[in-house]
């Protein structure tokens, strides 16, 4: 069951039925939208390991926003990015409610990781829209960010499953 | 032409000719030689973006020694660690030398990708070799993070290529 900070999004496929300019500003709002997810993760975790972990990667959330932002500003100058309402692929939104217990958790990491999956799916596309080499590299950066997040995220999930394990190679508690 | 930070070890096909306790001291070892190796590079980088990424790297690196450690000394109560002198693919070691600009930056994280490839299915192997699944777990976390890490790598070697690209997206200089 999909829970609430996951909006599954339009399928990657419709991602040709919008424009260059619409589907940088999706980017940067899964950008926002994932960075906001991380942070409300983060403080809702008291594992100080993955708490760590889940702040990291809201860092670099905000700094994909960034760079999308400078690359929008260099294509379409003097102009507003234009945020569709429409998105493609998940789009992560805040942890607005008490979790209760590692379960939770675990489940959320789970959807992050398919949301990083598509994300990386998503500059892929990109990619072979933009003609320019550089602008092609950006999304392959961004792609390849994305798949390492996915990773990250699989390690920590993976190691939840065995709570046992986690606490004791993490030293959790006391 | 392999640079002096690399020293290539033997092939991954070669771990089946060792034991369980010799692999997790190679493992400890290579967590050691590639935490020093970020370190070192990190101290040797002037741009502010990609030092930081390469000591989140070396952190990493020393988080992982400390778990092989753990797992060793329960699997192994009492007993020193055994290191190898052999070690199954490349292992890193410090940056002794100047860099002479970006290119040899960029040659030393494709050698570091390469690293962080096969130390991912050095853990793979590792895995199939343990038999209770706590243990398999962990080999799993670690071979993920290591994935990880190559693709975050990955990402900024590719973006390097184009140094005014990446200058200009990462407000490098004045």
């Amino acid at each position: 069951m999909v829970p609430p900070e996951l909006d599954e999004g339009i399928p990657l496929k419709k991602v040709k039925e919008f424009s260059l300019e619409e589907l940088l500003g999706m980017a940067v709002k899964a950008e926002i939208g994932a960075r906001k997810f991380y942070e409300s993760l983060a403080s809702r975790v008291d594992i100080p390991a993955l708490k760590e972990k889940i702040e990291w990667l809201a860092g670099e959330e905000e700094k994909h926003e960034v760079l999308l932002r400078r690359m929008y500003s260099t294509m379409f100058p003097d102009k507003e990015i234009v945020f569709p309402s429409e998105h493609v692929g998940p789009e992560l939104k805040p942890v607005a409610r008490e979790l209760q217990g590692v379960q939770d958790v675990i489940e959320l990491i789970r959807w992050a990781m398919r949301a990083e999956e598509i994300a990386a799916e998503f500059y892929e596309e990109i990619e072979g829209m933009v003609g320019e080499e550089d602008r092609k590299r950006l999304m392959r950066y961004l792609s390849d960010m994305e798949k390492g997040h996915y990773y990250t995220l699989r390690a920590e999930y993976e190691l939840l499953l065995d709570w046992e394990m986690y606490s004791q190679m993490m030293h959790v508690g006391p």
